[in-house]
């Protein structure tokens, strides 16, 4: 079995710098929500005015602190970010909506802003309410500590962790016209939620020149490509949220056009990037699966099957036990509810074929099953018929590890 | 933990007897298609033209034998069922047709009725082709033992047996006015596809006259109560088939108004507790957990939450580790895309009250882990607002067993 932590470096394209970008301080800080001592509070704050975007979970459980990111979003005038982990403030009733609120109150004195211009996250444990004496001690703490060098942007990635095994960061910088633009990002994964685990969180800081509008079309468009094609259980969690803020510090005028083109393309292929580090590194996961889907009659058939084939226990227990079983994969994209030819399905798994036009052909099993086990990735590629539509999903396979770990949590 | 095996005797109703209805014989029989020599071939057979009903699985990807019982259910005049097991004869292309009416073509011959009144059922391994001249001698040697004691009942409920670790039978007597009525029934279970195990199956008996419209109308909605509410990992396979057989030997009319009424009663609790025992047998399950979701805007919005609940491993680990983490649940419940009102959602596990009006209220964590412990069911109640609409669903848990079962395969 090929071991699961990922070979990601900081960043993207094979970098070894993290480009955080200008405008924006940050730090990570223990304040013992959590018992291990791991950093559990992250502040990241605008020097001035920031361009603020979100997408947030589909679940109609929200926990307190995305109901009031979400009034915040899109918005022009955000200064900081308070994150604790170890704790989701999810169905925590009435205490919790003042606790989300508390945090940004605390945050805003701390920082001589206004409340209004904080948002907040919090992953972690759920139906429990926060510590807050804690946490308020975590972002006085937090503000005393804020910087812009890498190792800021380090400690912040660490304190919005989990049961995350390895930090999730990706970073970049490029040329638009005359201007350099940096990208940093930051998230947490593991598992979807429950105690001891939750929910994924990101932030994707940058220094473009952005206005609000543009910034939540580009962030929806993004999160579409990049956060909702993964999975590891498919848990969709009280508490998921991805911010962009933008300082705007690269300097010039607001992006337009195919400045905004192009940087939807450097930020996408930066949050995919970003956004497999998380089922690489599922609960207990051995392999990372990628599945993708081609031949559908629309994107969103294409999105479906890709989502039911990578929620299917037996397909993720068949990479498990390197079985290249094309059947477990063929019969789940056959329940996905979408147009699919039976007699146009091809199928392959690392590159061998092993299904062509509805029918299963010869192979060898030995040198297939060779393949899963020593990649850490599978790759699965499936035509399911003629069509334009296709999408790429990424999921973990399942494990007794991720059924011991989440099964021997008592509360 | 509990034991897995379910304390079922044959039958609903504590009965210790085989109701099996008049106008049928039948066999199981041992013809070699599976390695382990059991049983893999049943045929039963009506004295006279029975009348037969049918309902089929939804995925798009469907073997041979269901193309052809499609066609001739529902109908008037069917003879003979006949079911091997071991091979599921799907996705095994023009040769898969072929061998699916060449069943019916030896079954027909041997029996001396027509082809078109045969139906033909396979489970086992996907993507291999038929052993035909195994699964022939299997024809003629079960036409050679049929008959219609408890003892051959018994024989052809195991002939459909896969990875099953337990029969799977229900069978009722009871008085329509001056009629007395039986209804016996098979089904076969365990995982729902791929090599080594496969699909659900269900044969249901009866002898009371009922013309064809009707018994259609009533398998319908008995299988909307019933089989479409079990799931032991939610892959719909291939293969699954549900048919109703009714020879009418009871005597006198066709049933009408208010006796349909009383007989779909009757076959819908049988049909209940014969679902049940699938999950209950589910691969590496050490709990049935039951799910009955009341409140909701309408009953296929229920349907719709409780397969979610049910499809989700992190509740699923959660009852295997004896946790009672509603936080999973309502978490989960969140996300079947139905509405749902958090401050209306309560939440009770084993009788024990968890979550109330959308906030999590003081419980004895020991004596509700112990609760789940103990017991071989986990009854999971969830209110997700004031609607009508509620539904139950029958799961089983998610065992590092069946992690193990299914990963430790390989083709």
């Amino acid at each position: 079995m090929p071991s699961a932590t990922p070979p990601y470096t900081y960043l993207t394209k094979g970098d070894s710098v993290i480009h955080v970008p200008k405008g924006f301080r940050m730090a990570g800080v223990s304040c013992a929500i959590k018992a291990s001592g791991k950093k559990d509070v992250s502040l990241i704050v605008a020097d001035e005015d920031a361009v603020a975007a979100g997408v947030y979970t589909q679940n109609k459980v929200v926990a307190a602190p995305v109901v009031l990111c979400r009034e915040r979003t899109p918005g022009s005038s955000a200064r900081a970010v308070i994150v604790n982990s170890g704790n989701a403030n999810a169905c925590t009733g009435d205490q919790g909506d003042q606790d989300a609120d508390r945090m940004c109150q605390v945050t805003a004195k701390t920082l001589g802003i206004s409340p209004q211009q904080c948002l907040v996250m919090s992953t972690g444990i759920i139906g429990v309410p926060l510590p807050m004496s804690n946490v308020e001690k975590g972002i006085q703490l937090a503000s005393e500590q804020l910087g812009d060098s890498q190792q800021h942007f380090l400690d912040a990635s660490d304190g919005i962790l989990t049961t995350d095994k390895a930090r999730k960061i990706a970073s970049c910088e490029f040329a638009l016209g005359d201007r350099v633009i940096r990208i940093a990002a930051m998230a947490k994964g593991a598992g979807m939620i429950g105690p001891n685990m939750a929910t994924m969180l990101c932030q994707v800081l940058t220094d473009a020149p952005l206005d609000a509008k543009d910034a939540q079309a580009v962030l929806a468009r993004v999160a579409n490509r990049s956060f909702n094609n993964i999975s590891v259980e498919g848990h969709t969690s009280t508490n998921d949220t991805m911010l962009l803020l933008a300082s705007g510090k690269a300097g010039g005028p607001k992006l337009t056009g195919a400045e905004i083109d192009a940087f939807e393309a450097e930020i996408t292929t930066l949050c995919i990037d970003l956004a497999k580090q998380i089922p690489t590194d599922g609960e207990g996961a051995s392999h990372l699966i990628e599945i993708n889907v081609s031949g559908a009659a629309s994107d969103v058939d294409a999105r479906a099957i890709g989502e039911t084939i990578a929620s299917s226990n037996l397909v993720k227990t068949a990479v498990y036990g390197s079985d290249p079983n094309w059947g477990r994969i063929v019969s789940a994209a056959g329940y996905a509810n979408c147009s699919l030819d039976a007699q146009q399905v091809n199928l392959s798994i690392n590159g061998i074929e092993l299904f062509r036009q509805g029918q299963p052909i010869e192979f060898c099993e030995k040198s297939a099953s060779r393949s899963i086990a020593e990649n850490p990735t599978t790759v699965i590629e499936i035509v399911v018929g003629s069509g334009p539509g296709a999408c790429t999903h990424w999921t973990s396979d399942l494990t007794v590890e991720y059924v011991r770990f989440n099964s021997e949590y008592t509360t």
